[in-house]
């Protein structure tokens, strides 16, 4: 495998990873060889006896740490339990994350310092984790972990009947499946779907490929969500977490409670089986749209207690004590991205009309989300109103793109909205994270790395995201290395009250999301 | 003062409680004669040292229990601290509380058991509490603690311009106390109030009144809202809960922590001062607000589990595992009803447009109002279905008043919602509730208290309330007293899985709020 650094991009035959390295995509020939090997492992680690050969279908961000982790597990040996492959696509977009796991390394950057190590013993000590191309993986499976993409095709709509689920990879992927499984193999689906997904999409698919194989047996169908969070508990959020799960019929919950307790930490974190698997796959969507709407809701009090001069942050606060009742409210804040809580209220509003043929509308529910999508446009209109309405030929530098602190992960990050912004209204624009060597959903724009760098000189600065080095960054520096009269607009309480007094005091504008207090006569903040 | 017992209902020159008790109404000349006790007793307090005078204004469900606990405190000497005299008004509404007080007895009734015992000592074994109509006990107060109403004209309006707060009997209560109170009095606000109240409603008439006396100093002023909670935690929800206050200046907030120190249990529940009244307002009706958004979130999923047929109680039990995040998630149920919940947001609505002045809508957190209001109407849907479309002439038991469960708080209660509409529709509605006696909203309705007579002949129930009684309601004699093809409409999660199972196949048709799997063909239960 070759492993050349390249510029960011693609090109035929070659897959380039988000670090700027770019593989060679192998052909049908040069895969089905160098699977040969893996499947050998696999029939050796077979005849060892006791775990199982576990294959993960589809390596993203969830995918692939999840084989990681089936991987990691031991038996009482001390050996490894399971032997686990990992599958992706041939195509450029997919084939770099099997050419990273096979050189032993996690495809994703994280800021969990477990991953790595996970993936180089488990590929290169242990010997019990590979990726391939290949199909014929699936024939070798016990069980097969579905992780593939599934998603929708447009994340702002505005209405239910906008939606469109783009069911046709993840229904392909399927087909897939059981054109290949074993009878007896359990189908455990981990990806986010519209509920009722395996009862009305998967089950059909296999019961119809397994037909056309001769295969008579009820399928082993399962559906156990993911509660993966990016961020330094990463791996942690897969092995010792709380599971929920269900399956299509009793044989099918029996083989994925068996299988997940070889998995997870169940000693600690009980799983939790439901009665169907519409049940399951609904609380997913549930669960990120209760997290949205809570932060959908929070906007509406952050604009009003501008407005009055106080500081909600403060309040909210003060709010949080009352345990078990109001501990999650969440504070002002700059906006929602990530891949889950910007979409999976849509899958429900979506499956209830396409998969249940039901009329309703999670009204409340797809309104958060448009607030939550619009809610970079605030701290656009507060950075307007403190550099005095005109962008015209000022550098702004824009501090954080990943969507959440301490993290790499850029997808649907809020900051592009507040980027486009930007420059739509004639601004010059700086982008700074500590975290984000590539800005993957635009590689168009240059990611700095030296905070220095992006503000000095600089006519005002937005921060976006509360990464640390942002929180922990001089005051002095930032008035020495801002314009004269530069503004600061700060939408993720970065600031303390006592730096943005001496911003302040040093002619430095500033102003904050949810900091109502610091233009309000009654505080000395800024006023 | 007479105590003999009448019939509920108003006459001239008598107050009425709840459980019927007639109060003849003191003329001036008799509340002032009474007062003159008071009034020694309480100078003799002072003069003994140690604690203060403590005038509660406004003997409602929080003023009443307030004064009962700020009296329940004693010094290191085991000797009454506080000397506190309960203010209200000598008319029909309200002079009731005043005499059940000075008889030593709550004024409303209670699950608490701990509540009576702490009217009865201070009144009649510690002698210092007691109740008047006079307003020269202001005169006598080193602290005012204000415990009058404030409430919203209608809750149920349809945009920000419907609101209208009855500010006008709070500002007549302020007025008093500014004629009447000392210098160097604290005035202590715990009602609920618009946010901006205390600075730009109550500082202006204290001044404005006490400038008419010739009082130039500063007003202390301060508010600390209550989290009075009814039910069995009443007292402990006032004394032994986290409290968070503000004042409108150093010497307001210092007075109101030192005060605030002697009446709770700050070691166990430390105070939480905010910068400012306006937050400490805010917080309240933001607190509330948060709590009213939440269930009116989990509606529409309610709505949308019942008709792809699962059961969302257990998907709910699955996510709340999720501590510091989900686990205040709420659960399908049948409406908001009480004091708070239904109006906080209105207030801090209403506010930001008229003590504000500001132009801004707090869109989702006033739809979730309107959805929480409408709610009980998806009951009588439910009702409405089971019973085939038609009411005429059939007799509906509705099971439970109050607003929550095993209270007798029926203010704002879902049901009657719920009642009118089986009224308007042709049904015979038999009302029931273990915990009240009158129904005070509504008192040509009689409430009945025995579970067997509502229940017998009828052609169905509703179960509104999960009062235990209900849960605790044997299945076999629910299908005995029920008519024989009977229904039951269980909204409040009343009924297990095998309940309504044993219902079904005892030919009573059930169906449930949140309870999809019960008509759903993957479920045995009542399909």
């Amino acid at each position: 495998m070759s492993a050349e650094p390249h510029s960011v991009g693609y090109s035929a035959g070659e897959s380039f990873s988000p670090d700027g390295i770019g593989y060679r995509i192998p052909t049908e020939a040069d895969a089905e060889s160098s699977f040969r090997d893996i499947a050998e492992s696999a029939e050796a680690h077979r005849r060892r006896g006791g775990g199982q050969i576990v294959v993960v279908q589809g390596l993203g961000f969830v995918g692939s740490a999840v084989a990681a982790a089936v991987a990691s597990g031991s038996d009482e040996a001390g050996r490894p339990l399971h032997y686990v492959i990992g599958v992706d696509l041939a195509t450029p977009a997919s084939y770099w994350k099997v050419a990273k796991i096979n050189d032993g390394e996690p495809p994703f950057r994280s800021p969990d310092a477990k991953l790595p190590p996970l993936f180089r013993e488990a590929v290169q000590e242990r010997e019990n984790l590979r990726a391939t191309t290949c199909e014929a993986a699936y024939a070798l499976a016990d069980v097969i972990i579905v992780d593939v993409h599934l998603d929708v095709e447009d994340r702002v709509v505005q209405g239910a009947e906008e939606i469109r689920v783009g069911l046709a990879s993840f229904e392909a992927a399927m087909h897939t499946v059981g054109r290949n499984m074993r009878a007896d193999a359990l189908v455990l689906v981990e990806t986010t779907v519209p509920m009722g997904t395996c009862e009305r999409v998967v089950l059909p698919i296999l019961r119809e490929e397994r037909l056309r194989r001769g295969i008579e047996e009820p399928v082993l169908l399962a559906h156990a969500y993911e509660r993966v969070m990016p961020g330094p508990g990463y791996v942690d959020s897969i092995l010792a977490y709380r599971r929920t799960f269900a399956g299509v019929d009793k044989a099918s919950a029996d083989r994925a409670r068996e299988f997940l307790s070889t998995v997870i930490d169940v000693e600690g974190h009980p799983l939790w089986e439901l009665g169907d698997t519409v049940s399951s796959e609904l609380g997913k969507l549930l669960e990120n749209s209760y997290r949205a709407a809570n932060i959908a809701f929070m906007h509406e009090w952050t604009l009003l207690a501008e407005k009055i001069g106080i500081n909600l942050f403060e309040v909210v606060d003060s709010i949080r004590v009352r345990s078990g009742t109001h501990d999650n409210m969440r504070y002002p804040g700059f906006g929602v991205g990530g891949y889950c809580l910007t979409k999976d209220s849509l899958l429900a509003q979506w499956s209830a009309a396409n998969l249940f043929g039901v009329d309703t509308e999670l009204g409340m529910t797809l309104a958060g989300l448009r607030t939550n999508y619009d809610m970079p446009l605030h701290t656009l209109e507060l950075a307007e109103e403190v550099s005095g309405g005109n962008f015209d030929g000022k550098t702004v530098a824009v501090c954080g793109v990943s969507y959440l602190a301490e993290v790499a992960d850029t997808r649907n990050s809020p900051t592009e909205t507040l980027v486009d912004g930007l420059l739509e209204k004639g601004a010059r624009v700086r982008v700074h994270d500590p975290h984000v060597v590539t800005w993957i959903e635009r590689p168009e724009i240059d990611v700095l790395q030296n905070l220095h760098e992006a503000l000095e000189g600089a006519d005002g600065v937005v921060f976006a995201v509360p990464h640390d080095a942002y929180v922990n960054f001089a005051v002095e520096d930032l008035v020495a290395l801002l314009d004269g009269d530069g503004f600061v607009v700060d939408a993720q309480n970065v600031l303390t009250d006592t730096k943005a007094q001496l911003l302040h005091d040093a002619g430095r504008r500033v102003i904050g999301v949810g900091k109502g207090h610091w233009r309000a006569a009654r505080y000395d903040v800024a006023k």
